[in-house]
């Protein structure tokens, strides 16, 4: 297969040695529960993607706390240092700890050196209008001795030029990785063929990766994750039995099976979902229905999904479709 | 997008007016009930079909009585006419009745013309070592007045040069079209697209279509469907909720949210999940479970997930999979 074509494999029984895997249970699955998870549980996770030889676990946001009150939110939307490493516990093992930072939201500045934390990657979440603010975050991350990468959220909304004028931008940064993204889970594979390599046309000749992170609205978070692999995207981001916002991610089972690495286990994520992420599963209620394919179709945001779906009736799916269809354009 | 690329139509905004959807719910849904279906249900969703403007309605299989206990299974394992006559009822719309019909278990000779038929289609299935027979089949249909096509089964383990010859047998048939089917759902995009390339270098200049029958293993049913769009295939096989043997198949609701035909409506297939399709759901327990899962990355027939699943307790994923890999090979 193509993704695995490259000189020194042998077709599809071979791998892509530069592959890493992002891991954002935690972070996407907070979308869920205001990040309100014990901290036994997010040891769970971290210490059964060791196990299974992930390369990067994102535990959660860096939220600014003059912003957001810690009343309402659990703390892996700020991730403090302590609670990081009172998580990981006396584990050695070489998981690169990732953190995502929204523009606008995130206190940069005062986040101390990478020689003070516990904190590998910061990764910078920004839509089209935020960029400015997006490049001085990397600027300073990079500064203080961190990896990092950007994501572009809502890329189904913005115009082909603006990308184009995105990532000459972030072209020019010392941004390691740059993400597609398909924040509203809309994308077919031909789109996400198109922006991958759009985004490569800039990423390419700067040195820089390319990230996939996708949502499952459609039934489509791994085969899109997939159709990046194959595209050249190196940068994989999934998440237990796809836990995540709404529809959630592409489910890091699925692709760890389509990796041949041997330095991927897929047992102990079994065991992980069946003793850990199954029991919360209808508390948290992610993953695909029909409401999230509906706001999909339409390319919106799942917010109404969402709200649609904490009713106490949210059975009426016709209800919930005329409600979308009828809205004054 | 390619789907649409027709020279009649612009990019994505119009669709390829060739296309024509089966839908096989009552006849792949009857996997997980021996074909136990009331006919009050079956006439809810032919009555779904007509309103949503799908092409073809598979009711279920031609079986032959002298091997199937009409005790065991119910009447949608071998489609009378008196029985679909009835389930039918007065309507006259356009829709057009599919049945499938296993080689080797089917008596076809004993079927009548199309002219005392309420059937427009009959499906012929086959392993690779049944053709001559399936073609036997083929050439009585068609001698009967019956549209025909043949699936030909488990192609995942099949060589490649049987594949070729396979082809060309069908090509020199009557065979209106010939269906790529991934009966184990293990099948990624590249070796969907690789198939359908294949298929219609005999296909085409034989005048034949191509079909698509996905299976959602690996929640690639919808994608690997697309796939087959893009490719070529014009015949697409979906059912409602994705309703099927073990994990299922693609669902009709996100194909018709892919699909820009005007004649194709959404809203009556809504109606029909939330009032017949979700009530039957735990039941029949179709759709992606990680046993399913498991067997498609192995390239295995699902038997042994279906009877896990069907155990008092199914949670153990990790027993499936310790139970799965350890077999002696």
């Amino acid at each position: 297969m193509a993704h695995n074509e490259d000189k020194n494999t042998k077709g599809w029984v071979g791998y892509r040695p530069e592959i890493k895997v992002i891991d954002c249970t935690i972070r996407d699955g907070g979308l869920m529960n205001d990040h309100n998870f014990e901290t036994g549980l997010v040891h769970q996770v971290f210490k059964t993607l060791v196990e299974s030889g992930i390369d990067y676990m994102e535990v959660g946001y860096k939220a600014d706390k003059k912003i957001f009150s810690s009343d309402k939110f659990g703390k892996w939307k700020f991730s403090e240092e302590d609670d990081i490493k009172k998580m990981i516990g006396e584990n050695e093992a070489g998981i690169k700890i990732s953190v995502m930072a929204d523009a606008e939201r995130t206190d940069y500045k005062a986040i101390p050196n990478k020689s003070e934390s516990a904190i590998d990657i910061y990764r910078v979440a920004t839509y089209i209008h935020q960029i400015p603010t997006a490049v001085e975050m990397i600027k300073d991350f990079t500064a203080k001795g961190y990896e990092t990468s950007v994501n572009l959220m809502a890329v189904s909304t913005v115009r082909e030029d603006e990308i184009d004028a995105a990532m000459e931008v972030f072209a020019e940064t010392p941004v390691e990785t740059i993400y597609v993204v398909d924040s509203f889970g809309s994308m077919y594979c031909e789109q996400i063929q198109n922006l991958v390599r759009k985004y490569r046309k800039y990423a390419d000749p700067a040195g820089k990766q390319i990230g996939i992170h996708a949502h499952n609205n459609q039934q489509l978070a791994y085969s899109n994750t997939i159709t990046a692999i194959v595209e050249g995207a190196n940068f994989l981001d999934a998440t237990l039995d796809g836990m995540g916002r709404g529809a959630g991610n592409c489910p890091l089972e699925l692709l760890v099976g389509f990796l041949h690495n041997p330095k991927y286990h897929i047992r102990p994520i079994l065991e992980c979902l069946k003793d850990h992420i199954y029991p919360i599963k209808e508390q948290l209620n992610w993953g695909y229905k029909v409401p999230y394919m509906i706001t999909g179709q339409l390319n919106q945001h799942p917010r109404t999904a969402i709200s649609f779906l904490k009713q106490e009736d949210s059975s009426d799916i016709v209800k919930f479709y005329d409600s979308v269809i009828q809205e004054d354009s």
